[in-house]
């Protein structure tokens, strides 16, 4: 039981790993975009509509980057192939 | 009972790690948003509507990428599959 | 007994790191957003009632995130599922 | 089974490595370009067109980056030809 | 009794790094908000009211993040749950 | 069949951590440009074809340094010379 | 006696880094206060009451916090209730 | 075969640090001298000509740089000495 | 003597580390208040009396944080309880 | 032949590690020449021979420095003198 | 006589280490005091009395720090308790 | 033969070391000087022949440095006393 | 005579890294005390004298620093009270 | 000839790092002075004999730091006492 061991323990320590260094970037790029937005919007309310909506699509890819992480993190936990075929292996033994 | 300890000890340090490097971003990120928000308000009170209005939305954002972090945190302590798996194989031996 | 000292130390060890490493973020994320609460008061007392409410609306989601981390913190001293596991164990042995 | 478990944890971890470590600077970068792409449209609401062209060029490339790191991260995980030659080796053994 | 020792040990070395690690976040980011405040009452002393009070209740909640390092570091020295059930263990054996 | 899991290890860790850390720099690299063409097309937007042109030269050849890291990671997972080798003299044997 | 040395060996290692490491914050922070606090005196003389009375509340939260490492660092030298515990095990054995 | 396989593994290792860190350095110049030109050109369109000219001569010098990582890193994959070597004893013996 | 030996080592290295990494933050924070006093004092020549004396009682409680990590570091090395312990143990031995 | 290996081994290392790290200075140093060179020529078209003859002669000193990096690297791979004298003294055995 | 070697190594090593990391804090805030006064001088010549007076007392303080660090330092190397207890032993036995 | 292997490996990496780090700060400070001599040209014309001069005497004194480094590593390949003498007393052997 | 080896091997390589790390702090706090000289005479060339004087009398205390890790550097080297124990004690064995 | 050989090993590291490291400080600082010469040199024409006057002083005095560094580095190549004694007792032995 020694390897599934070991690959559970990695899986363990990646997916969260994964997940905590992957939302450092992201959060800091969206704090830096709402910010502006912020700013913008105080200096120039009557562009409100396409500020906002230009937001909004920025988020959503820097957004995306942060899915990224999530799901690779949730993969290696819930739908890790390595681990399934550990499991498959020690079953059908 | 070692490949438990090993699975227990990766879990409850990923848990730790996982939540405390995931807040680094979200909170510094939180913090400019928030800022920009203040002084944007001081420069332009009337907008204060829409600047809130941004600014919750964004704050949703960055906080949903800290709840990424929590949510796998909290995963790998109280419905961790490895350790699951573990339990089982040890109850039904 | 060695496995449980083992949960021990991991558990004693995480639980301070996380409440240490998870109290930069926050902390420097609240000094920046009451530093500029500060500067815009001084700028446009008028708004003050419109700038501490998003002020403190801002302050509590960013210590919110330090709460997490407390929270994580705790449990793994005080409710940690694998640490009352190995004594459920150890006791029914 | 030992070389397999090898592959297997190397896989995980470095999986979860890339996406981590290489959203990073994606995320970063495309928060620099979509808050100054905010303030420029701020401050030359007549340009929006030019200016939300470019800004979607550019996070187009800088979104190509960042799924190199995806696209190696996966095949880490379901493509790997190490793996698959190391399974084949097993099966056929 | 060298399970207790281990766990002494990292209680010690926990309980220091976490308060002195701790120390950073909290005293940068007060650092930051008293010396707005005091720009903030040269440049308007008339709202000194205001700001001294906002400044108090900033202060206050950025001290609370120093004070869970601290009541973490106090739990882990003078009551350390894992410690007392090793004690236990050993007078009761 | 060690020395054929060495390289194979080696291989994957490689090829992760190539693409990983080399897309920070051309991702930083390209946000800086783009945000820099952004604000200029807002400054003067009658020299918007000459300023994309150059953004598009200069983000060819930014790109073509992340290229090499992608196409570095792909030989080391797809065309390995050293793992080849060792497959044909596993082979030959 | 081997795990009264390790005790005493952690003791000491970590009474010294923690006043070490927790010095660097408030050190800084406090820096950082009485800096503005002299320019915020050169620039509005007749408020120095005020800023003399907020820049020495200040101090004194910031202080509190490099107390806080002051404390536990004299606890670990001189109240140690490892240490204690250890000697009056030795004591009464 | 030992000591082919200690090779292998510095070549394959090396051959992508060399250019996954010798990538960081060149991207942020170019980033930096493209963001300059943009600017450039926005602030004096009239000296289009010896701007760009002067940009694409720093530019291959930049590259210049990258590229003695990329040969480097060719070189260590497919022309490395030490390997050839080694597989001349090999084959020799 | 092992044991002497040991926290003999422990104490010398902490000892200088201690001052060492201690210094590193009072010394920043003194240069940062005695630059901003000089630049006041160029200022406002009129107010050097108010200036100095803040500037005195600012640097003496920065200073205090060092004398902290002095007095640690001195007490390790002349008044070490756990030394004095090991010495009185060796001898009534 | 295990003491030919660990010299290959090393200068594989060091002659990767020499130019990726070397590369690092001159890149950026060039790169803060070139961006300023081109701000400059916006600033004064006029001076623009004074301008690219200054900038050549400084990108040549510090492409120099990278040169080298790139000798030392390749040294290290075609004429190493330590590599050298391992042959001869096998061959010679 | 190998403890006497560990303590020497010890000593040997912290006495260095010591005033080499001590110097970085104290000479780059005597640095930014001494630029300040300079660039205070050149604003305000007619108060240059004050400010060299105050620049004299700041320097002094700061220097201070560095002669902990030399004090220590030379305490470790010359007139060390745990090496003349030590060398007490051992001549004494 | 074995320490002359360590002895060529030290010297390998030391090497290469040398001259990579000791290469980031001359370019980074060749770089400055650089960019300042470029815009001060395009400040003002009139006085080329003093900058330029000034420029290349800096540019010397940094560029020695930079030569330090250099010497000792291209003595460390080709003119290693410490080799030297290992080899004659494996040739006097 | 391998406890002398130790000590020599410390003491070489503390004598290097003291002068080394050592000599990063004072280098930039000087760099920085000239450059603000050289602005200051250009700004006020009227105050050359008090000028240069405090000049001369600051990089006297920032270079007093630097002298401190040579001194120790030295003594480590030419009068290391630990290395002429050993030998003292190896001769008078 | 063990003992000689570490102790080689340690000089030829040290030495190279030394010098190494030792070069990032002064080539920073001594850019951070060339560099404010040029722009007062521009802004201040007639004041060159005065700026180049100071700026020769300041240089030598950064310059005297690598300075040191390079001379231990010699040292501990060409007349290493260590080193030196070692041969001696070899010889006489």
């Amino acid at each position: 039981m020694d390897s599934m061991t070991l690959i559970a323990v990695a899986s363990i320590s990646t997916a969260g790993l994964t997940i905590a260094v992957g939302s450092i970037g992201p959060a800091l790029g969206e704090g830096k975009a709402v910010s502006t937005a912020l700013s913008s919007l105080a200096q120039q309310p009557d562009a409100a509509a396409t500020i906002t909506r230009t937001l909004f699509v920025g988020l959503a890819m820097i957004e995306s980057i942060a899915i990224y992480c999530f799901v690779i993190s949730m993969i290696l936990i819930f739908a890790n192939p390595f681990w399934n075929h550990a499991i498959a292996q020690t079953t059908g033994k």
